[in-house]
């Protein structure tokens, strides 16, 4: 952990060593991923059989094989506990109504000049998932990447998921059973990427695909990006704290270490104005570490990425500071949140107050938990019903508009060189 | 030209072949790419004065040689013909007034649960957007790339072009003067590109980059995406138009000449329910070829990609193909339009009606003539306002919405073994 304080006379160099040291590795799985691409492409299921024989350990011999029944599902569903059940049914309905809320409008509308002019909303017709298998299969991030899909009114979405020696993860397929997939390969990896894109004889190609996975599978989607659409390019996991001397250090601990237990490349960082505070929150994380099962990994990220930065005046010195990291998760742990909130101009998701920890986002609040990381919040967004959308412009001219505006449209096209788009014009002003 | 009809017997397998045709070149510039965007990373300004002396025989020596200024482009825009000047400003009020319908609206509210939620958008701090040079310089594409920008509300704006042997195109630098462009630079390629994503001690780095280029271009932005964000994967352009035997022969032959013009790669398909029709628009196309000045490229691009295909029935055909096309421009010259463009799902741009050739958009309708090309349609949309925005969700709990559902997202964590997760939460239920 590294501690800095704005009164340090080397602030400015350090704090920008902090802002710009890379976690994210230069993963060199580039060309493994080009060849298991182009081998799906290709070889298709068959390509797909000897992949997941290799790294699942898992064979797809017969039709059965190849995929959960949504029958399976419901069976999860029914077979976890009670609390569980009605914790991912509260997250379903939560993470629903948010995102219902984001539809975009359409428009339509004619202007001064008499053009008729709009833009059509609509979904893509088919949405891909990639939901991790073993250690990170996450429930949570299914209902995440599905439930947008579904309000986005995508009608066919199709699961990929890695079984390894056949197992898979009850509670994923609760989740996938409460947000209504019934459409679920067990195959993962790049090679699961590569067969949603370029589809297979079983398995139809998508326009979209979504969701978490390892360097393989987000390289494969980054080489993808143009052939289908993708989320986003995602790095390790952080926060960013900001808290007075007025906060539980215990809580504060707490939330710091819900990222840094992600992985050992997560990074949590605290911004106090309170010295005595720093020191009571640094001891009460060597504290919770030793109790935590996730303690080894919490440890290494803490260790490796985590800082405390103590500045003279919250309201002065954090706005910054908070901008120049970007991060993907940045709580307020203040009095007045919502004056701060105003000053920061990139961020994934903002939780406001000391009664908002990170972990509440996680689940249950509502706005998705898919957000951008690695200071990508300067330019990109959270992942929503937008990403499973697109718009259609459109334009309608009549005999008086185009005279209106056409001989404009034609001077520009003679001006470009492009006097068949002129002509296109010119031709119906005659 | 191919010419299809939906009562061939081979028509399905015909036109399958022709919705898969790949006009984009497998390009092999990726290594090339890759190797310019380290050398300007860690050679910066110097690697862009070896670069520009290499590929556009410009020296950058002097601090006055490295941009176009402002007073430059304000004189271009009086120098420049009067009707030249009135259809710059046209077009640019139109377009402003478009993508300022397009902002979208902040939330914030609070709800049963007692859970304050929401999402602000913000725009970028620094967009990049990239003019080409030479042939291709494209005043309008400068507007479609920087009024969206200024309407998201992004401070500062980069322009990167290059100036073969010095020469940058009048229009060009009007087109900045109308935009409002101070800040740009006269250097191009890849290289270009990496200046903008990296920084170099002349050029601070932007966060979006966005504008059409050659192939060296397009893989520089989709190499470095994630670095910064960018636009879209563009391809060649394409036009589909829809027509029955009532219109004029010569405008629909002027309408699918206004994309073969632009490059051999350039594709232009007609759907007609007439066959005599659509032996008049041939006649016609063959024709009007031999009286442009960019006839050799159109004959090019319609003798390669050209395609005329018969359907028996305008309403119950035409849709599925269109869809199945997916294509950046569809012109609707029927009697009723809407009904047709009910049934569209995949498109970028609908032009409506007979008296909107698609030449009206690419200058003065106002929508963005940046749109997904290569069927990407299906799951992309043109260039808007939100490309130079991002939005940061927010959340906000007291100590009773933490009650009503902090529980759930306890039991989540610990169902996926994220013990500090659960913590963070149990400590304030406490």
């Amino acid at each position: 952990m590294k501690q800095l304080s704005t009164s340090d006379p080397d602030f400015a160099k350090r704090f920008t060593r902090l802002v710009e040291a890379r976690r994210e590795a230069d993963s060199d799985v580039a060309g493994q991923v080009l060849d298991i691409l182009r081998t799906v492409r290709t070889g298709g299921d068959n390509a797909l059989v000897q992949y997941t024989q290799r790294y699942d350990g898992y064979s797809l011999v017969e039709d059965d094989d190849w995929r959960v029944s949504p029958e399976r599902c419901a069976e999860a569903y029914e077979q976890i506990a009670p609390e569980e059940r009605e914790a991912l049914d509260l997250a379903a309905r939560r993470i629903r109504a948010y995102h219902e809320a984001q539809l975009p409008e359409n428009r339509d509308y004619t202007d001064d000049d008499g053009v008729r002019l709009g833009a059509t909303w609509r979904p893509v017709d088919a949405a891909g998932l990639y939901v991790p298998g073993g250690r990170a299969a996450y429930p949570s991030s299914l209902l995440m990447n599905a439930i947008p899909a579904r309000v986005a009114g995508v009608e066919r979405i199709a699961v990929v998921t890695p079984t390894p020696r056949g197992n898979s993860n009850p509670l994923v397929l609760a989740a996938a059973h409460v947000a209504g997939i019934d459409e679920i390969w067990r195959v993962g990896g790049a090679q699961a990427v590569a067969a949603l894109a370029y589809g297979t004889d079983r398995i139809a190609p998508v326009d979209v695909i979504t969701g978490p996975g390892n360097a393989y599978v987000a390289e494969a989607k980054r080489q993808l990006y143009g052939v289908v659409g993708i989320d986003m390019v995602a790095g390790p996991s952080e926060i960013l704290v900001v808290a007075d001397g007025r906060n539980d250090p215990d809580w504060i601990a707490a939330d710091l270490l819900s990222q840094a237990e992600h992985d050992p490349t997560s990074q949590s960082i605290l911004i106090t104005d309170d010295e005595g505070f720093a020191a009571m929150v640094s001891d009460s994380i060597d504290l919770q570490l030793g109790q935590l099962s996730t303690g080894k990994t919490a440890k290494a990220s803490w260790d490796a990425n985590g800082a405390i930065i103590v500045v003279s005046d919250i309201a002065g010195e954090a706005p910054e500071l908070i901008n120049r990291l970007a991060a993907e998760h940045v709580e307020l742990a203040i009095d007045d949140p919502e004056s701060l909130m105003r000053d920061i101009r990139h961020a994934g998701s903002i939780f406001l107050g000391r009664m908002t920890p990170e972990a509440l986002g996680d689940y249950v609040a509502g706005p998705n938990h898919v957000l951008p990381t690695g200071r990508r919040a300067r330019f990109s967004s959270g992942l929503s019903v937008l990403d499973f959308m697109k718009r259609t412009s459109f334009i309608g001219l009549d005999d008086k508009a185009i005279r209106a505006i056409g001989p404009a449209a034609a001077t520009l096209a003679h001006a470009e060189g492009l006097p068949a788009h002129a002509k296109s014009v010119e031709l119906r002003l005659k």
